[in-house]
């Protein structure tokens, strides 16, 4: 996407429709601080240009019905990918973040970059394709890896769960087929800048904590994705909750990741299984020859007793974490997502409940712990505001 | 102060000049984005108007000679005032964070609000009359104290250490003599401001640890003092380091506040003299009554043994609630301050082995752990910053 022609002014008026997802005329000259004047003449120019345009769609608000605008379809499409440890999903959206085509499948990242972005470049022009669209229409593409990320490079640094990624140039890699910018952030990031979006950033300082196969946190601050000093900020699975606990693959002992991540979860559910404390888990294990996250929060839904326990020990020993990252950070929401989101209200209670517990009163007054507002999609959508806000960051700076 | 006549751009010259602490035309071109025939006409204004002065000292520049600019001392001065647990230090200083005159003495702060802010007003009179100034002069005054702050109401929300101040109006109470605005903020964060300002913000991401009767920290993300959702971000105190050990004034067990910070120092240094295993410590506590940090710090600076295992034990222990927050935040530096540092290297040499062995290689790679560069004065000079800062946000509120 080319948004050299715009004056700054004109950049403030996108970037302010592109966060409030819709807005109207008023609205906008209020948000962005300019004068009325000023703005009606600014969207006046970017509609003459094509770069906004108004919705169909009416809000009422109060007697008068307002226009609403957004950006134009017409500027063309993002490309959003979320890899997991063990899954992959790529989706084409529109500029104002619709999904318009989307497909996930299960993958190993440590099949290393080479087979698995050579897989998602595939789906990429597929998913293209369905929405009779070409790479020249791409604007930007943004994808969220489980690792930590180099942000300027787009490479991951030393990432434990994919050791073959490191340093592995994946721009150079999608650029084979897109001439598109590719925009790269830690998963958690990603999650959490989809949720900023969702909220029109309307929360300022908040965590979104992701329990799967890993454990990371994304980290909003003064309404900004903060990286850290090495891009290595929210890194919480390795956070000792246990002095004297198993030792963990970082060469630490009692890592919460190592204590209550899926992996721990799935383990201690097979004990329990063999233990015979479960004839539900038992039946899973024979069945399904092994047991993986989806299966214990199957059972602990279902009200099995030793999965119950399983998921209340995660919960707890996730919140004891917790506690002392809210002491610290004393952030007005935490937002849990990933696989564990799967078990519903149980593991949230027993998080709760050791948060709560373990940190000051001040810090947790207001404290809101719930699963991501954006579930599954919380991926998707963050991948897809990266990929817009990077873009539009490079023509301010241009 | 009135800054009502300034427009956008001039106050955003004299926040630059004084970050920057004494800066060149060219410098000040260059950092404000402005041309710089846009920067030398409001700087040429700022000097007709007596808020902006060249400076008599020059600084070389590589063959040619750059007059320094820096805020007029015909402003006025601003008051700081840095309130511990047990001592109070006021100061004048110029705008340009110059201390013209200071002092400090023992206070408890649980003699409540009355008395201790009389006492403060009492010496603030006295200050600004050793620079024959008055109440008048006063541009902005600082206050730091030792407890959570709202920072909107300048008030105590909930202090373990002065419960007194709870919701206790201490702009009302300094507005009896003075009336210029008043800002206050917890004492770490009035430290960390101190540092940004001394690193003219060069630094845009770090922590600063006080150890002293209580243990807490100041944050700055973004470049910017982060205060949290409530006020109460950087409350590390009461982070747990021995699950099982022994119960803190707040209701739980193995903080590390209880377990490490000043009275921790004093209490297993008494142990350790009645315990036969220190002559010197013994000494000090049949000659002194009773032992304290900087008794303990005295010894271990000697050598005493006994006294550096004490430092050790506290060391490891504040190190090891920092390596969660370091895996957490990734910050770039962490600066100790407060009543430990006078301990010298020994502490921060068991601080720094112990976060590096827990955190992750990625966060500490870079990790810089050393006592406040501003040492003693932290607190003040971040007072002063805070008067300043403040003031000059309002006036662009305005």
């Amino acid at each position: 996407m080319n948004w050299k022609g715009l004056r700054t002014g004109e950049k403030a008026i996108l970037d302010h429709v592109f966060w409030a997802s819709g807005i109207s005329r008023d609205a906008l000259a209020t948000a962005s601080s300019f004068s009325k004047s000023r703005a009606n003449a600014a969207v006046a120019e970017l509609l003459d240009q094509g770069l906004l345009e108004e919705s169909g769609q009416q809000v009422p608000t109060g007697g008068r019905r307002a226009e609403v605008l957004r950006l134009s379809r017409s500027l063309g499409v993002l490309i959003g990918v979320a890899v997991g440890a063990t899954g992959l999903e790529v989706g084409i959206l529109s500029p104002d973040l619709a999904v318009l085509a989307h497909h996930s499948e299960p993958a190993d990242v440590r099949d290393g970059p080479g087979p698995v972005l050579s897989r998602i470049r595939t789906l990429m022009h597929e998913l293209l394709a369905q929405c009779r669209m070409g790479p020249k229409q791409v604007i930007a593409i943004g994808i969220g890896l489980p690792g930590p990320v180099d942000f300027d490079s787009g490479q991951l640094v030393n990432p434990p769960l994919m050791p073959q990624w490191d340093a592995y140039s994946i721009r150079d890699d999608i650029g084979t087929d897109f001439s598109a910018p590719v925009f790269v952030d830690n998963d958690v990031n990603v999650m959490a800048l989809g949720e900023l979006w969702r909220m029109q950033r309307s929360l300022q300082n908040f965590l979104v904590v992701k329990v799967g196969t890993g454990i990371g946190c994304g980290i909003v601050c003064h309404g900004q994705v903060y990286r850290g000093a090495n891009g290595s900020a929210g890194d919480v699975g390795h956070i000792c909750v246990v002095p004297d606990g198993p030792r963990c693959h970082c060469g630490n002992f009692g890592c919460v990741e190592t204590l209550a991540a899926g992996p721990a979860i799935a383990a201690m559910a097979t004990e329990a299984a063999r233990a015979g404390q479960s004839d539900m888990l038992a039946r899973m294990l024979a069945e399904r020859g092994t047991l993986r996250l989806q299966d214990v929060a199957e059972a602990s839904r279902a009200g099995d007793m030793a999965a119950n326990q399983v998921i209340q020990r995660s919960g707890a020993l996730v919140g004891q974490m917790l506690a002392s990252v809210v002491n610290f950070f004393n952030p007005s929401h935490v937002f849990i997502g990933g696989g564990v989101s799967r078990v519903g209200p149980l593991f949230l209670a027993a998080v709760r409940q050791s948060v709560y517990q373990r940190s000051l009163a001040l810090s947790t007054r207001h404290l809101d712990i719930q699963y991501t507002p954006l579930g599954d999609r919380a991926g998707l959508i963050g991948a897809g505001v990266l990929a817009m806000q990077e873009s539009l960051r490079q023509a301010e700076a241009a």
